[in-house]
């Protein structure tokens, strides 16, 4: 219902409910915006899922040890960049504890992941807590059930500790919505942490978090992941279960998104991924493959030289100096250690994403106005744009794109056979590329999501990677006559272009991203951990 | 263009195209039409490809002896039921000697199919020839290339010699279209084969073909497999390569048509199905998961005891007394020889099928209107019915149906790991009931395909196979009081009774069908090995 405010006039009923969810929040923050305490830095500087995980089962730390620590440096996130939407802090401490009690009982975890902290994208169902999905409208109605990939891991002894922010239609590399507000980088809360997996981004490149959970159906987990300093995953989709996850658009099923962690460690990725295959998502979840984590690919790709595909420009927007300076340099780096690194074009690329923006507006925006216009709350600009820039096709012409899109699956499949080391006539294992053409930008910055959504519409496995950093004593200036003297090949292209400042993102984390075909995620992490050696060499 | 007629009237183009069509085809049928060769009857009569293939691999047969048996028989099945379309013969005739060539130089066969004559629906694209789809305005379009599975095929060895009939639309388990006329049963004029795979029905029925290819969105391979005694598996989508199939309602992704393979032998469905995934289709079709042939599952469901769920009745459509009979007589034979026969309800297949059917008019029936009013032919009765039968829906509501869609065959899969028995506990392996409500009927009479579709509509793994016949002598007369004091449940289960005649059926085939969850093609095989062995013993 509306309320009165001081002036007489009546406020509208979404602010209410704002506020309403706001003061919650807040409430349940509160009493953990506290000093941190002595072992916290300790424990929450342990970026390696695994490992600590290993200091818990081994009795060298408490579940509630490490959780009351988590929630603390969680509290702090939340304050410097609004990264966090539904507070779990108080259950996730009684769950510690619990478990510490059954540890105590059992001398040994519940599960390989017991005791780990871990964190939610606000599309995941967690009993008893909205799924608001930044939608005023869905706020206060709960779940009645975990997700199935939340039930699955609080099996295995995870904690979910709370539930992070996303943009509105959640269509969107960066992180606002009216009923949370704006998500801001934690290096400089001028620029955006990405999105729509912003909230994540923010918390686990702030320690406040050792594991998130997000989605991604352009980038979502990836852009944050790049922009953080971040590992991420995005699987194909039927690998790991959506079930309980809702999400705008949901029906939809030519890009499915897709279910993903985002964490500081390769370790941590893996250890979370394998742990859900090898409890069979595929009985619990009818969209998920009967495919059992593939040990033998995962080791075989790591014992030999690899045939890496080097991608650096996707030919509509060209990548910024320091960009294609890490790509380069990653791709040397391997050459060096003996791998073969041969050229990989950008065909087929542009059509893909043709295809795929058809699909965006296929429903007029129907879906997302209902959500919007439920709740009352105003769209924010980039939606708005979004939702009418085209009228509904029909379900005929949508059957049409779905075989355009199918054909464009086949070219690339076939491009991926086909294209192969003139030297030794190997077929590439991976493609190695730029995540975003930018570092992390000023709010508002981030248009081009070209060089990650093209591995959705083709449901391709592709994982980011740190691999360094924009230095402005070594890339080319904002002035340099590269910069400046480069002439755009449209206005996306020059928007990006004009986005560049060594000086301003000096610091900011830069990522590549490794691609395998559909439903190779073995291997993708396989030969991720191949780069991860020779990187950190 | 349109062609004068004696009277002064002028004929419609679409009858001109179909003239030309028929006797080019008459053409290509006629100097096959002699008599048997001696040996011929010895060649056809052998049901399963492994051992055919084994006598032209030991060099007791010639790929060109089988070929032109088979050409024979082939053309004599047309002349009695019209179950072709496009005729291949004179060139599946020189393959076969370039076969034979190829084995007295390497004194080897090609691959595990050399020289096994095969035919395909008329969707499966050949180069050189129409893909009609029972279409007149797709005529006199040759196919560029093979479809993916055709390639694979030939590249093992494969002979095809023909392409076989289909209904107008696809959407139909009869078989006639304007163009290439009806197809009719070949133990009864009067009857149908089935459909959509009619033609395939009849041609191997009359041994005509050794494995047929067809294509299954609602049952379209099993009931034809059902009606003509043979062996018919429909996959799971994603397993076996659709590419280079055209299909009614293409682009429409919410209930895939799959391809599956027809015989007169189980051995014969193995032997294509496995040596098609050991060929990696993944690596051809983007569609495709990366799943090996499971021979480890394949052996352990043969090696112990199976839980077998029974239904007989699917609670909407009751079964003639007959099938009724037979599924009982097989399920009593399984617990005779060790294995577990518990009952499972019909929960969920009436939800499944009223979703099922919100689809089918989801366009409106844009998508056939199109390909009729292309050619200029007319309807036939049951697609103008079917697509004149509710508008087109928009977008936004065909994805709230994929919606409820997902959240029937999340609950059909939970239903699966909970009807569990009561003595051991153990989940069921596989369900074991009727594939259609009736034997074979006369034309036009078939309706419900309720026992079929649910499976496409959860996409489970299903395999046909031939367990009995109608018996006038034992079956219920339809004049028995079980019969005539039947009181129907709904006007479709009135129809069905009314269809009823153990007289007139007499003698026609009834088969069981065999179920697994999604990608449990292994399983299923099993499976039917086991039921196989008791039911042949």
């Amino acid at each position: 219902m509306a309320a009165g405010l001081p002036n007489g006039d009546v406020q509208p009923e979404w602010q209410v409910k704002v506020q309403r969810k706001r003061k919650i929040q807040a409430a349940a923050v509160k009493p953990y915006l506290v000093a941190a305490e002595p072992g916290d830095e300790d424990i929450t500087s342990i970026n390696d899922a695994c490992k600590l995980a290993g200091k818990i089962a081994g009795g060298e730390l408490t579940a509630y040890a490490v959780v009351s620590a988590y929630v603390r440096r969680a509290a702090a996130a939340h304050e410097k960049t609004n990264c966090l939407t539904e507070i779990l802090f108080d259950e996730a401490l009684q769950q510690a504890q619990e478990l510490d009690q059954y540890y105590a009982l059992h001398k040994k975890p519940i599960g390989p992941l017991h005791g780990v902290p871990m964190t939610l994208k606000d599309q995941f169902d967690v009993k008893g807590h909205d799924t608001t999905l930044g939608y005023v409208g869905r706020a206060f109605h709960p779940a009645e059930e975990d997700a199935v990939v939340v039930a699955m891991m609080k099996e295995m002894g995870a904690i979910f500790i709370a539930k992070t922010n996303l943009p509105q239609s959640i269509m969107w590399c960066e992180t606002e919505n009216p009923l949370w507000g704006l998500t801001v980088n934690p290096m400089n809360p001028a620029f955006t942490p990405g999105g729509s997996t912003g909230g994540e981004g923010a918390l686990l490149a702030d320690h406040g978090s050792l594991v998130g959970w997000g989605t991604d159906i352009g980038g979502s987990i990836r852009i944050p992941s790049h922009m953080n300093g971040l590992y991420g995953l995005k699987p194909s989709s039927g690998r790991l279960p959506y079930s309980g996850v809702p999400v705008s658009t949901e029906g939809q099923e030519h890009v499915p998104s897709v279910i993903g962690p985002l964490a500081r460690s390769l370790s941590s990725i893996e250890l979370v991924t394998k742990s859900i295959i090898d409890q069979r998502p595929w009985d619990l979840d009818p969209k998920i493959h009967p495919l059992p984590w593939r040990q033998d690919v995962y080791e075989e790709v790591q014992s030999r030289p690899l045939v890496i595909g080097l991608l650096v420009d996707d030919g509509v927007v060209k990548v910024h100096p320091p960009i294609e300076r890490v790509v380069k340099e990653v791709a040397a780096k391997l050459q060096k250690a003996g791998h073969e690194v041969i050229p990989w074009n950008n065909d087929g690329h542009a059509r893909c994403v043709e295809i795929m923006d058809q699909y965006y507006t296929s429903d007029g925006g129907e879906d997302i106005k209902r959500d919007v216009l439920a709740g009352g709350e105003p769209f924010i600009p980039h939606v708005e744009k979004l939702v009418n820039k085209a009228p509904a096709i029909s379900v005929y012409e949508y059957w049409q794109l779905n075989r355009q899109k199918v054909a464009a699956q086949k070219a690339y499949l076939d491009k991926w056979r086909n294209l192969r080391s003139l030297t030794s006539g190997k077929e590439v294992d991976v493609v190695l590329m730029p995540t975003m053409p930018h570092p992390a930008v000023p709010h508002k910055g981030c248009r081009w999501v070209g060089y990650t959504k093209v591995w959705n519409f083709l449901d391709y496995a592709a994982l980011v990677l740190p691999a360094g950093k924009v230095d402005s004593t070594q890339d080319v200036g904002k002035d340099g006559p590269e910069v400046s003297g480069y002439v755009p090949r449209n206005d996306l292209d020059k928007w990006n272009w004009a986005l560049y400042d060594p000086e301003l993102m000096d610091g900011m984390p830069v990522s590549v991203q490794i691609v395998g075909k559909r439903l190779e995620e073995e291997k993708v992490l396989g030969a991720a951990k191949v780069v991860e050696r020779i990187l950190r060499a």
